[in-house]
């Protein structure tokens, strides 16, 4: 059993100062227990895909390097196991969207890349990143087997399914998703809604706690470009059930904590044997991109 | 675009007083305009699952048969389709949880063999259950392709999204989920948010509407054994991103409506394109039991 924090912020043009008000933000809730910290998509820069422009790939760092650097030092300082989300160059012209988890010793546990990539509307991101190859496995680490995910693969049960099948105790998923300003209410209240409903979705179809950490707040494009996305915040922990223990239910920035106990993970699936009953010898159409 | 209507009711021990119940529900529904109507899961009998008892076999019967062609000399009268959800007696000693779709003709037009079969206390299904044979097969009709899925099913993503990648155009549960009158006020809550969440999950994903309909009611077994189930209603129809459309909010006997409309299946999946962007190329795990 453990505390984890998630962090929901909003971020600025300079990056030393979203890195620097990040690590505040771990400190304190390093300092209120959390051994588990989790930060929201991209979180050194703005979220920058609002527009496909190439003189943004000079934002992208190598990983192991500067940020892993950077955070590793604090998760040794802080005795903590940080989750990071960085804009990863893999080689020249080769890009990645990327979450690092950070045991508390401050070395790379392991990383994942994101898989699923969207590409709509201020969120150009098949531009900036090529699809993960890394699969869904989750990140071993002193606080038991982490089942990274990015944004986008959210939406995707087949995502959260491999990473429970393949050990998971937890999942986590550093997000950033918006509002267009001008969409309607109606059609706002649906977005959210479907996406807090399909992520706690993962944690009740798996039995695994849920965290999803996303920005907070309007962001203007990183040229200041069309209306921006506003990004909605909502943050949550979820239990194994899909219970929520912790939640924003605005767009301010917080910090939340709630306690994890992954023997609810074998609680639930003993009442609910979900696992028990998958009927393998019939999902072969999920390889299909579509028809039967 | 057409009206759908789902009957939550509950049952008792007179298998002749219950389908003449149906029927008098599904008259109700069919002048106040609904063209397809579903009833919840076993409707022409008490929940018998509730122990172990071989005499229970005889409530079984053949499909085509007298369920099928009671309900589809109704369905022909009203001009509606009609989701049945049947006692299966499939050969001598061979049992099925069988849903069946009749045409407006009164004719039927296909079926579905419940896949995945639970079994926990009070739920004894793999006793009376083989598990279907048939995929995750739609089910063409006058109104559309439905893609039927029988109450433990509504568990698994993977047969929404089969259902989904094979065509349908929407997912309809008959169901019978209840509580343990035994359980504490917060699990029970627990409870019955997971199986609202995790169906609503199922739209979203796949950007389809979603019908599902429980029974109401407490219900000792059918030989008075044990506690009961109280079969805790809260049916409810969905929206394309998950929405609700119609919902009960307790366990009183309703009929709920609802208009159904495909071409939202089309917005929505214009402005989320989660099928364009699955990652088969990296699914090949979700046919393991477990492991990677």
């Amino acid at each position: 059993m453990f505390k984890a924090a998630i962090i929901q912020q909003s971020f600025t043009r300079d990056i030393k100062f979203n890195t620097e008000k990040c690590a505040e933000n771990i400190k304190i809730a390093a300092k209120n227990g959390a051994k588990l910290i989790a930060l929201s998509e991209l979180h050194n820069s703005l979220y920058f895909c609002q527009s496909e422009d190439v003189s943004i790939f000079d934002l992208a760092e190598e990983i192991p390097g500067k940020s892993t650097e950077f955070f590793g030092k604090l998760a040794q300082d802080l005795n903590v196991v940080l989750v990071l989300s960085l804009f990863e160059r893999r080689a020249r012209g080769l890009y990645h969207n990327t979450a690092v988890v950070v045991e508390r010793t401050g070395e790379v546990a392991g990383i994942f890349r994101k898989m699923h990539i969207p590409e709509d509307p201020s969120f150009y991101e098949k531009f900036y990143f090529a699809p993960g190859d890394l699969g869904f496995k989750p990140i071993a680490t002193s606080l038991g087997k982490i089942g990274v995910l990015v944004c986008w693969d959210q939406w995707y049960p087949e995502a959260a399914r491999i990473m429970a099948l393949n050990g998971a105790e937890i999942l986590i998923y550093p997000t950033a998703i918006g509002w267009d300003p001008n969409d309607s209410l109606d059609e706002k209240n649906r977005q959210l809604d479907a996406w807090i409903t399909i992520q706690r979705s993962h944690g009740i179809a798996n039995a695994l706690p849920v965290l999803s950490i996303n920005r907070a707040g309007l962001e203007k494009g990183h040229n200041n470009e069309g209306c921006g996305i506003d990004f909605w915040g909502h943050s949550f922990i979820a239990g194994s059930q899909g219970e929520f223990l912790a939640r924003s239910t605005d767009q301010n920035e917080t910090i939340l904590y709630a306690e994890i106990n992954y023997s609810q993970i074998d609680r639930t699936r003993n009442i609910w044997p979900f696992l028990r009953d998958r009927r393998i010898d019939f999902y072969a159409d999920l390889l299909k991109r579509f028809g039967g």
